[in-house]
């Protein structure tokens, strides 16, 4: 048998019946309403008969059995569909290493010669036949029948070789067929669980999930590095506008930006349903070409009402970080293992308490080893990405808590020190290889003090003051950097290769 | 005991060693290491004895205690923080509704009038004193001392009365305090738990979920109506532009947009995962300022490998929506039920098969009952919202499959029908009382076929054509609209009363 090219069409359902409602029906306006209220009864009956019949039709399992087979399926005729991943050919067989995507759950296909396979890496198949019991005690099927869905040659122009290691930088040249690249497929995978055991993790704890927007105009931070959204469409725009507002305001009626931080609406929820997280995408138009920066990223973020003190802040982010990688390290180990042995990474931090060190500590630690270091060490510039990958290394590489920042340093809704009115209660968490992956604080209760604090946008901001003036009461809350924390969890070095389609300044292809 | 207005001050963490890297260390380079050396191991001790303090405080079990009063605690001495949700007065106490935000976990408390209290409905509280049985059977806390963190009240601008109802359209006018409505606080509830159980039904069956980027290159649909993505530094621009590209696309090289759909991104991750899925926003630049459009929503969208008939994608999304909403109907049995007297919505279509019909036999139905409606019944025009209502109030009042499409009607990407090549393999289900909430079909897996229709941005669009060319397979896919899913469930009318933050034309606040 050759193999067979299929064109795939659609069979159109079957229209078994003349529809009763095309008829002509004549008479009177009564009888007519009885003849179509008989009509439509008959046609919808014959509806759920059919439906029926769908229901009971199921393909499915036939693709998801191979995770399933068991020695006391030998003998049986299953059909398996996915992709070749390599192929060895012996005298009168080749064996055929068949997977839909999941590495560890392929299966190895025996063909006859004889079908004249054209099987070569990359190819996706459908293969009938029946398993049995190789001579090494492995199940494989013996095929009898192959149906070639689309072949697949690198002189064709597929870049990937059976089996064959790349660098991550020749891979991210092929975004869209990145996901068929094994140890990429790992990492899709292990990003998924995360985000379900995330999910997972924030419910369990009583926390619930407020979408913020990703359209905003408030500018949070104020900090310049953002996007502005226009309707591509001038003519809407010229159809929308209204007096005195900008054109390309016109859609919005104001200027509108891409969200670069939950947090500011988060604050409203939590007013009112206590304990918020979201976990969304987030943005900034900063032409930082590093391998820890993306123009687009996601943000696990959250707001926690009656919150009065950092050290609960502490607490809550350390169980967060240890709670979810160890149900990833139960979920997920032969995809994680993966990167462990290559990356030479360790979980032993998992066992530790996270260190503190206040900022003025964390200098002081940067200052006496200051041989170590290019970048110049100041007290109101914060650290380097040196500086904080020797702070984590010197803190014994668990990651590190830095908390009490000077409070020029942060932004406006950062609550003061109690006994230093130059610093806030705000904290990063530093992590081994990376630096900063999550930031945080207290956050300003008080209406005065806050009102004052204010920047100029306080027209724009009146909506965060009345969180204060209504019921107001202490809170706190954080931002952890979702890729940063695969990057540590993983020891990937770019940050690129965490998320599948990678944004950076002078790159949005796809 | 008057009320306290706390102004908050966060206690800065003690320094109660003096750091011994900041001392002056001399002698050889060697010595000073050594010296560096043993006094950072001392430090690092510290360190951790301190963190072991923190985490064995947990202040978070009072204020989580409310769900979980038993009979047994009676006696107990607690504190509770909280909202003020009503008052009533009796000669000598006063009674209080405490909830934090969760409507069903609110306990009475007992407030002495001896103690003063100033608690006016909205106003947050922290409680001390002792549980004890009222004469009514139930558990309420007797005050002994009480701790006010934020007044509120109405005559300051406070907008909502205890226990009054409010129609949408005034509650919308305070987006940030809408979350303490009741009943919107309800609808975040189930919106946060129908994004879980979402996340959990994938993951039972499976899927593998997928991040598709919100910036994009690629105007999938090519329906024009789409926001494009600009820095709003100039300066950045300037800096950034290379030789032959506009100013306003220099940061990315090219000209991004918000995406519309994750569709053509998710088919590149099924050719290698078999089976994913995406949950996140999706936008639209379109000026329709009715109830159920919106310009930022939510989007479930799906796709997968070796599909190859419409009957398995039916099978997949009436499974998923009815799973999911059994799932809902479990957890959240209160909050949608609050919807459900008001609305009088049922949920008999779950034990119903979905009815599906032709586009030819819907139109067919229409055109029979052509004397409802307002809007003109036209083959190549699709279906106004009362012909998608009429229709699905014609099967019964089930959710209703549109199938095989006018190929005209629908994307470049569809599948022609195998019997009919001016059809397309499509199909739209509709909802009660709200019409579209999922559209999909089976994609065009031939490379000739597809090359053949793509539009003129075909270059852009090679990628997509690569992965038919390298192993390419049969698949299938949808988009389910979350928000007009929550409005169906709910019997909501307004979409804009279903997401925490709407966006619309002329609206953009907060």
């Amino acid at each position: 048998m050759n193999d067979e090219l299929f064109i795939n069409t659609v069979q159109k359902y079957p229209a078994v019946w003349t529809h009763p409602t095309n008829k002509e029906i004549s008479g009177s306006c009564r009888l007519l309403n009885f003849f179509k209220e008989m009509f439509k009864n008959i046609f919808l009956n014959r509806l759920r008969t059919r439906t029926f019949d769908l229901i009971s039709y199921n393909s499915r399992n036939v693709v998801t059995g191979i995770e399933n087979i068991h020695n006391n399926d030998i003998g049986k005729e299953v059909e398996f569909k996915g992709w070749v991943k390599s192929v060895r050919k012996h005298k009168e067989n080749i064996f055929v290493d068949l997977s839909y995507g999941i590495v560890k759950d392929k299966v190895q296909i025996l063909i006859p010669l004889k079908l004249n396979p054209q099987v070569s890496p990359g190819t996706s198949i459908a293969v009938k036949g029946r398993l049995h019991l190789s001579p090494r005690g492995q199940i494989e099927l013996l095929a009898e029948r192959i149906k070639v869905f689309g072949k697949c040659s690198m002189e064709e122009g597929y870049p990937f070789a059976p089996r064959k290691t790349y660098a991550p930088e020749y891979v991210r040249q092929y975004l869209h067929l990145r996901p068929r690249y094994n140890k990429f497929s790992s990492l899709l995978k292990v990003r998924s669980a995360a985000e379900l055991v995330i999910h997972e993790y924030f419910n369990s704890e009583g926390y619930i999930s407020v979408h913020t927007p990703i359209l905003t105009s408030n500018d949070c931070e104020g900090a310049g590095e953002i996007f502005k959204v226009i309707p591509d469409n001038e003519a809407l725009l010229t159809d929308m506008v209204r007096e005195k507002v900008p054109l390309h305001e016109a859609f919005f009626n104001t200027k509108v930006f891409l969200s670069v931080s939950g947090q500011l609406h988060l604050e409203a929820a939590a007013h009112s349903l206590h304990k918020v997280y979201t976990f969304g995408p987030t943005f900034r138009a900063e032409n930082s070409k590093t391998r820890l920066h993306l123009s687009e990223f996601y943000m696990v973020e959250s707001e926690i009402a009656f919150l009065e003190k950092l050290e609960e802040l502490i607490q809550i982010i350390e169980e967060l970080i240890k709670s979810v990688t160890k149900s990833l390290l139960n979920r997920c180990e032969d995809d994680i293992q993966l990167f462990c042995t290559e990356n030479k990474i360790s979980f032993t931090w998992l066992d530790k308490n996270f260190p503190i060190l206040t900022y003025s500590e964390a200098i002081g630690i940067l200052k006496s080893n200051r041989e170590n270091f290019k970048t110049d060490i100041d007290y109101n510039k914060g650290f380097s990405k040196e500086h904080e990958i020797f702070l984590v290394n010197y803190c014994g590489g668990s990651p590190t808590f830095i908390i009490n920042w000077p409070k020029v340093m942060k932004p406006f809704y950062m609550k003061e020190c109690e006994d230093e009115d130059t610093e806030v209660a705000a904290l990063d968490l530093l992590a081994p290889g990376v630096g900063e992956i999550v930031g945080g604080s207290l956050r300003e209760n008080n209406y005065i003090k806050l009102k004052n604090r204010l920047p100029k946008l306080s027209e724009q901001l009146e909506w965060y003051l009345d969180l204060r003036k209504y019921g107001g009461v202490p809170t706190g809350g954080f931002g952890l950097g979702f890729e940063r924390y695969l990057l540590f969890l993983l020891g990937i070095n770019n940050i690129k290769d965490t998320i599948p389609f990678p944004r950076w300044p002078h790159n949005c292809s796809l």
